[in-house]
């Protein structure tokens, strides 16, 4: 049996020291030609790999926001004016100029006629609905104001205006927004390829019978499907036991042409823990993090592959990735995007290591408050599976009150 | 030309009632034999088509939350023991029932032997830090009490009790429980198809050239983006003309197998509206929600197949899919998972008609305000890209003050 030094209260890495060395860590996913050009399609959730400059305004042209008729403002005095009907302007044409003294039947979105510049919605016209097709008219309009119902050109945003920056997740309004530009596809980060190994004799994949003393393994699945979710791809290389010979050749085996690896369990301090011993000849960095759960991390490189070591309770896998991974990918490639910091009252009081900053798992409540779910412990996820928020207490706070306001990112 | 008697304000059919009338429409989504069975790691963002009851108890067996010592509380009085130190109990082993007067190594997750029933961690022993292998000793420990670092069988969630209701979304939290329980494997609801279709003489696809008076056709992208956001699988039609029989000619070659067809376009009181026109022969409704943007509003079937018909401008598209299909789908099929409704107060000012249920776009500060992005107009497509949120103003409200609260929703 082996015994390691362990952090302490004194010797712990404060988190945002933690987070710094994992986005240092992964630079390497940014360099050059790690982009791809993707269909809008298929490029929902990436990251934009360089600004987007408006390659023409929005709207295109002036165009009409009712079901009307253009008009001129000056040809309608304040008593209204009875108008010629001219041939109607539906969407999509490119209509003649509109003379003195007429009116043009125009459809929402159609182009404003030059010389037009305002529009009287129909409801307001004498008589209320268009003339048939071919029919000579007149038709009586009330006075309006330049610019009535009229959607200038650029008014969303002008040709040339910088659109969408750097690093922008492109969820469906970004991506509508470039379709809008006339862009059939996009340039954006390449997906993150992550080798992801579960390890610790005590672990057993769902779907087998469970020896006694054994337990399945969770966090496989936990992390590949919040992986997946940040758009990582997830290459499973199951369960490890916890002999060092055994998981260093699944690592040279599964991790040549990964970006990352990441390990749960064997990072502690126990007697038994596989990945500090495989990982004896790398330089990898054993370390306890103020953090609670989570504290446990190991963090470097495996034959050149960035490796990041995670503990092996479930709500310490998920805390370590929301902490440290996804924030590093969403700052370097935009992709996930960030958690949003929202505030939140507490349902009730909490206590906490004043040393530690600790994640408590909660749900939010229809009245605005945050319930916890579960306790402290990091192996319960019955509780982690009601939970919709990770709740903050960072550092220096020993206790809350029921209603003290408090930092949750919603998961 | 034709027109067509439009909603008013009296007329105009509350956001209640039509979200209702969608979700009546999209009951046969959720007709029995319309669920699949997927590996877990296949069915992130699924709904769960029955309640999943915990197979076994979590955790399985009592085990240790720390590294340390396994003892029985009654050997050490309050000025501490001596105990004999027994062969150690590795995480995944069965252990020897503990003898009185002695202790056996633990590590974090092991199976409390029988007998012993509190752990002592490595740190409060002398010495402190494990025997060599094959090593004999005594370790002095410290009165412990009762329990103490044991996790106890069951007290994350007891076999039997219901872990996951029927209709929950499979997030990563709620896979990793079922993996937990040894489940490779999860009964879900199938997705969706949808065929979507927008309309319009002045739509062009992106990447063709842009003649004079049209624009490009953003709805069809960012819908199609927001629906495979919430797991719908989208067939895209392209871009219909106004001609009515283009229209229902792409509709039946291309609509036969899916679950829902939705439109968007030509569903207004205006001269030209192909929507209108094609349905003319079908049970649909066109009429005007009492909300702002999108208050126009088809629904019915087309050839027996449930039919939506969204207004044609972008921000009334999502605006009606986020109003009306996407809390149907989450009502219906547990997934997407719901929007959950927070609170923010405003930035600024706005004013909305008191008759209608308005939705303005913004984003969330790091202040915890909600800044509208964009004013009314439902083309403002940039805007609505910066936003993050749906602002929502309900019937009945025609003023708001900078620092009242709202309700949002998060995009």
């Amino acid at each position: 049996m082996t015994s390691h030094p362990h952090g302490n209260a004194e010797r712990a890495r404060p988190v945002a020291d933690h987070a710094a060395a994992v986005a240092e860590l992964l630079q390497s996913v940014r360099l050059a030609g790690r982009t791809e050009t993707l269909p809008l399609s298929r490029a929902l959730g990436r990251g934009l790999a360089h600004d987007v400059a408006a390659p023409l305004s929005l709207p295109p042209f002036a165009n009409s926001q009712m079901d009307g008729y253009a008009v001129r403002s000056v040809d309608i005095p304040d008593g209204g004016a009875d108008l010629r009907v001219m041939p109607p302007v539906p969407a999509g044409s490119s209509p003649q100029p509109l003379a003195a003294g007429t009116a043009a039947p125009i459809m929402t979105g159609a182009m404003i006629p030059a010389g037009a510049d305002a529009v009287v919605p129909i409801e307001k016209a004498v008589p209320d609905r268009f003339l048939e097709p071919g029919q000579d008219g007149r038709v009586t309009l009330p006075a309006t104001a330049r610019g009535t119902f009229v959607r200038a050109a650029g008014t969303d945003i002008a040709a040339g205006e910088r659109a969408l920056a750097a690093g922008t997740c492109l969820g469906p309004a970004q991506l509508g927004l470039l379709a809008a530009f006339g862009m059939a596809e996009v340039e954006v980060h390449r997906a993150v390829a992550v080798l992801l190994v579960t390890t610790g004799d005590e672990v057993v994949a769902p779907g087998r019978p469970l020896p006694e003393g054994k337990i399945y393994d969770s966090n496989g699945t936990l992390l590949e499907a919040a992986m997946q979710q940040a758009g990582l791809v997830v290459r499973r290389a199951g369960v490890s036991s916890d002999n060092p010979a055994e998981l260093l050749a699944l690592l040279r085996d599964q991790g040549q042409d990964v970006d990352l690896i990441v390990t749960t369990g064997g990072v502690s301090k126990g007697a038994y823990e596989v990945v500090r011993q495989a990982m004896a000849d790398q330089p990898v960095d054993f370390l306890h993090v103020a953090m609670q759960p989570g504290g446990p991390q190991g963090i470097g490189t495996f034959d050149g592959v960035p490796f990041l070591g995670f503990p092996g309770n479930p709500v310490s896998c998920l805390v370590s990735f929301e902490m440290f991974l996804r924030p590093a990918l969403s700052a370097m490639l935009g992709a996930p995007a960030p958690r949003l910091p929202l505030r939140a009252r507490l349902a009730q009081p909490l206590g906490s290591p004043g040393h530690k900053h600790q994640v408590r798992r909660g749900s939010l409540q229809p009245d605005g408050t945050v319930k916890l779910e579960g306790g402290e412990g990091s192996h319960l996820m019955h509780a982690l599976a009601r939970s919709n928020v990770l709740v903050h207490v960072p550092a220096g706070v020993t206790e809350l009150a029921a209603g003290d306001e408090v930092e949750v990112w919603m998961l």
